[in-house]
């Protein structure tokens, strides 16, 4: 079966509804394109829910703020469609701005509490952007399932957040972080380093594990993070927007020493790139 | 068939599903109960959409605001049963607060521009908070159609505004006000009056046709308003929120010599019930 694009929700809600006739289980992983290994992961992860996988390609501008890369998000959407060809992929969803975002369109997503720390933070009104075209995609496909990779792990958790407020009837699964062989999470954003960046930026990889490691040993985390921030700095990276250490479900912040599931989080921008990550931490039990 | 209750959202999902596998047609008519004909009248225009009639009966706290009647607010469901199973209609959802917002519930819709005006201007959040309820119960209830009436004008276009934005798969019909003999529309807080204000009630009818027919002939709207606010005054009417004219499908206020099709938009306060109604103008065609 060979790849099939199409840039209309009228086009994707007939080629679903023919899939639904018969019978078949479908899939979506929404993405912004510039697709890697990473994405690939996650429509492998998919072939296990369903019987037909999506991938939509739409770089959102809402979720951009002012002074962010909108205009500079890499647009490749033949490159794309070869990759989507290659791992089996049955559908491609390129809608355009204008079709996701008609004149007149007015509706607004928030989340409250779990999109004001870590990248909520320094990017404010990205999450609720990003929930207004999840929520969108989500309805226009209506899949059974949908993908979204760990390593925007907080967009994970906001996205089961209002998927599970909405009654939105689709389950969100989250894929495991797709590494670079030097341990760096693979991001469409890695393409904006130097040569020379791209060799500092595993320093992200190696200071989350360092941390994660001796956390889930019981070491207090406070002298942790504070030595993460200096290793991060010295790397090259300004500024660092946070490197923290919270609840893996709630997402509230922790302190002194992890006796429940943990994950650390980082981001910080190195050259034009503003590179995020997280690790688990897993508490070691108590004999 | 007689009518079944259900109180949770896999209940109601069982029953549709159920009813999904026959190949039926659902339509959803969300009320906060406290029925009246007005009610019912949406359940018989529902059945021209579908096969089977779901009403839910759910007094929604996020759409009051802190002085208003949220409390005070009629709750009748074993009546309402009765008027239900009377009507036809097949099932009733009627969740509690618990099941609508459980803990950690924290998803926000807010639909711009439509909602600072009309009854957005002096029921601040009520927009947002209708928008989230019918929302959800839209999605937990997936049905064909979903009904709702006229004399909630704006909520209507709101409710139309946002299911096109977020593309739930539903679609939405309006029906038409349902009025006493005397005009006054029916309504759920029409209980909240004595029997003098009951009778003064009519006014709000008699000054929107009046104002409707002089502006349809192609008066100049300012002065019939003036008149209109001065009559509903002199009938005890306090505070008069609005009365408008504005265009029907976009609501954008309206000025001068009405040459499209409009609506007259009225909300005031007699006793203890803040009362709303609303007529269409439909301009004379030129010869």
């Amino acid at each position: 079966m060979s790849l099939h694009t199409v840039h209309t929700v009228a086009d994707l809600r007939a080629q679903v509804s023919s899939w639904r006739a018969e019978g078949l289980k479908i899939a979506l992983v929404p993405t912004m394109g510039a697709l890697h290994q990473g994405h690939i992961s996650l429509t492998t992860l998919a072939r296990q829910f369903a019987d037909r996988v999506i991938v939509s390609v739409f770089v959102n501008p809402t979720q951009f703020g002012p002074t962010e890369d909108f205009a500079a998000y890499p647009r490749t959407l033949p490159a794309d469609q070869v990759i989507l060809q290659d791992a089996g992929v049955e559908l491609c969803f390129a809608p355009t701005v204008e079709e996701m975002y008609p004149s007149g369109f007015a509706t607004r997503l928030h989340i409250d509490n779990m999109t004001d720390m870590l990248c909520g933070a320094s990017r404010p009104g990205h999450f609720d952007g990003m929930a207004q075209v999840v929520s969108k995609l989500l309805l226009q496909a209506l899949p059974d399932v949908a993908l979204f990779g760990e390593k925007d792990y907080q967009q994970l958790m906001v996205i089961k957040r209002f998927v599970t407020d909405l009654n939105i009837p689709v389950s969100i699964i989250g894929g495991p972080i797709h590494r670079e062989q030097d341990g760096l999470a693979m991001s469409s954003r890695n393409r904006y380093l130097s040569a020379h960046e791209r060799q500092t930026a595993t320093t992200l990889y190696q200071v989350l594990t360092a941390i994660a490691d001796r956390a889930a040993r019981g070491d207090a985390i406070e002298p942790l993070l504070e030595t993460g921030r200096q290793q991060i700095a010295a790397a090259g990276f300004t500024p660092i927007d946070y490197l923290e250490i919270r609840d893996a479900e709630t997402l509230d912040l922790m302190q002194g020493i992890i006796n429940r599931p943990a994950r650390v989080f980082v981001a910080a921008r190195l050259g034009k790139a503003r590179l995020i990550d997280n690790f688990a931490i897993t508490p070691h039990q108590e004999d």
